[in-house]
């Protein structure tokens, strides 16, 4: 039998628009960036991976796509090695920048991550199996996510309201929360918090409460608490949510945190990266780990850190950026080859117009994604779509994720709210 | 695309002569069992496993084998849901005996295994890819093994002496170490030890760096010390051997020798199960993990394990019980697909002389066998051998590996000697 070669190695840049959403570091620009990844084999076969686009990171990417030819896509070792020999010394964090809330020690995962989900579209493609089969296959036809809501602005400045409108008290939320849950289904919801007081925050959560008594509830105000606040919030809102996400930054002083609750803590702030799981478990600093397949270095790895996640007693669940089709598909494939995947995941996607695949295929029904069984990702490139949205990345002007630059541009001496109670 | 489901799964247990190779519980009986699994599909591919063939281990097998048909080789995650709930609540360990080594909590990781393997075999098969590359690719060429020595009889009682003769001292352990070291190539060396008092197995050890001043030496008593003795041998042996493995009994008393000596200490004994590696790391007990792909249910989980010892800071070598190709082939293609398996692999292979395989493609050279590149594991059954070691199993008597039995049928009295220095 032929054993494929890749051939060619596209990376493209896209800006897709993004409402005026609120975190701790500011907010959201008006264009959110990704970049495509086509790898092609000399077989004739097409396997796509998505990740960030801000410069460095896109740089890096190019860097990579240019060593690619001839590599066999089989060959995911290798190809990591690759990627470790081509960033040589530049391996170091801000490549992806997340808006400033990431300090990340190593580019390697983040700049292997679309080419390995890349080469297991196209593993997928040559075998006609779906990329769950290559991960031990689906235990679960669907994947459910949860409505992932935020404190917005009516628009951004200078532009009429959105569709969304305003959301900036606990009555705006449940709004928000009532389209979310109306128009996709969600069974779950997760409020991005760190941009008010606790107490706000506090109260828009059990805001929610009272409007859907049966949904399991998140918060996630990004390191935005002390300790000493993380653990009157979790005081306060112990029979209220599933868990709490980095109510306060970095390993210490989560452990502080949980040495002192029952509420589960989680994270997709202090533990971002293996080197991170030995001293969280000796801390007991986190019950629940976010993966994140571009973060933790594709579909295999993030497979790793499930088992990790199973073998140290610590729950999982799954992070988002704002993002496309592509990542969505690999996220489903992913989670639904996780057995302890137990927690739905979170994504932006209701949040974005735009995409770059061919609709039809992941769409949501009841809050959850049916896994696509076709071969591969199962997600195909629309390539008007893509032309369109990489004219818009030429001229939108937004090269990297700058949350707190926009932000100051409108309340200028605003500065990062992590700690900030 | 077709895809293919599973027709027929058969079972074969075989027998096949083993010498009377000594340990901590007595000494190997006159054949070794193993279990050849053929899973058949309705595509007309055959992929092969191997494992135990206890008795209790063989029922359980088959009971799993007979309830495999109409399912998916891809579908690993469902498979091991079905070995789960075949096995129902006879679960417990010891249908896989060690010789009265080990002690497993639940069969499934051992049940599971060589149907797992045989999966990725066929997968491999309708790919035309070999294992290794659905491990995410070989990183070398050939694995190294190391040569494992053992104290001997001559031959087996009321039968002539066998070609490797006596080793009861450190003279006769180096005049093996040179046979295996000729005729194989091995560029390490492991002497299974617990057998004599630790001061003549220090002995021999310090011979085997006396005749062989460059090679990498292990010591293996299985337990027989006490955490004294472990730190006194491990003072004694601290420049001579590359790691002690299994010195004292349980992860409490690894970890006492692990405090005070700076050699590394391996196991396979206390953490011989995902359950154990979150008290054995908290206990910083050990600093070598031995996998094995039979005990740990696969060569996926196998992957996983060495995911975890590279997170954690721990090695990571592999164990070998006595075994047929099959099982080699599958050790080889997990072994290079590991990048953190950088010590030379045990294996019992050359003290046997029968195989279930067809020759030629698993030969050791330097100490080392070729990565199999054709698809799947790359061996194929002989069926005649198949047939006669089958024949062999049915006649010989032997039905469990009973070490102590066997050696208490020599020696009246004789006792383990787990803890006994």
């Amino acid at each position: 039998m032929s054993r494929s070669r890749i051939s060619r190695v596209v990376v493209t840049p896209v800006a897709f628009g993004d409402p005026p959403l609120l975190n701790v570091v500011g907010v959201h620009q008006p264009y959110a960036l990704r970049a495509v990844v086509e790898v092609h084999t000399d077989s004739g076969l097409l396997g796509l991976g998505e990740t960030y686009a801000d410069e460095t990171h896109l740089a890096r990417l190019e860097a990579v796509a240019a060593a690619m030819g001839g590599h066999d896509p089989f060959d995911l070792h290798g190809l990591e090695r690759l990627v470790t020999e081509v960033l040589g010394r530049e391996t170091g964090g801000g490549g992806a920048s997340f808006g400033g809330m990431l300090d990340v020690g190593s580019a390697v995962p983040t700049v292997f991550s679309p080419f390995e989900v890349a080469c297991l579209d196209l593993q997928g493609r040559e075998l006609g199996r779906p990329v769950s089969d290559l991960l031990g296959g689906a235990v679960r036809d669907r994947v459910p996510f949860s409505g992932y809501l935020f404190y917005k602005w009516a628009g951004h400045p200078g532009h009429a309201e959105d569709a969304w409108g305003a959301a900036l008290d606990p009555d705006g939320i449940v709004r928000q929360a009532r389209r979310m849950v109306d128009g996709w289904g969600f069974g779950s919801l997760k409020l991005k918090g760190g941009v008010f007081h606790p107490d706000e925050e506090c109260a828009a959560i059990e805001a929610l409460r009272g409007a859907f008594p049966d949904l399991p509830l998140r918060l996630d105000p990004n390191g935005a608490w002390t300790p000493e606040t993380s653990v009157a919030v979790a005081e306060r809102l112990a029979d209220v949510v599933e868990y709490l996400e980095d109510p306060t930054p970095g390993i210490d002083g989560m452990a502080q945190v949980a040495a002192r609750t029952d509420v589960p803590l989680a994270t997709n702030m202090c533990v971002i990266a293996f080197e991170h799981l030995k001293p969280a478990v000796a801390a007991d600093a986190v019950q629940v780990v976010l993966s994140d397949h571009h973060l933790w270095g594709g579909l295999r790895r993030s497979a790793l850190l499930a088992g990790i996640t199973e073998t140290f007693g610590m729950g999982l669940s799954m992070h988002s950026n704002s993002h496309l089709g592509v990542s969505l598909a690999a996220m489903v494939h992913l989670a639904a080859a996780t057995p302890n995947l137990t927690y739905a995941c979170d994504t932006h996607y209701p949040w974005k117009t735009e995409d770059v695949v061919v609709g039809g295929v992941l769409s949501f029904e009841g809050g959850s994604v049916a896994v696509p069984t076709g071969p591969g990702l199962g997600v195909d490139l629309d390539r008007d779509r893509l032309g369109e949205l990489h004219e818009q990345y030429l001229t939108c002007g937004v090269r990297r994720r700058e949350d707190t630059v926009y932000m100051r541009s409108v309340e200028p001496g605003f500065t990062p709210n992590t700690s900030r109670w």
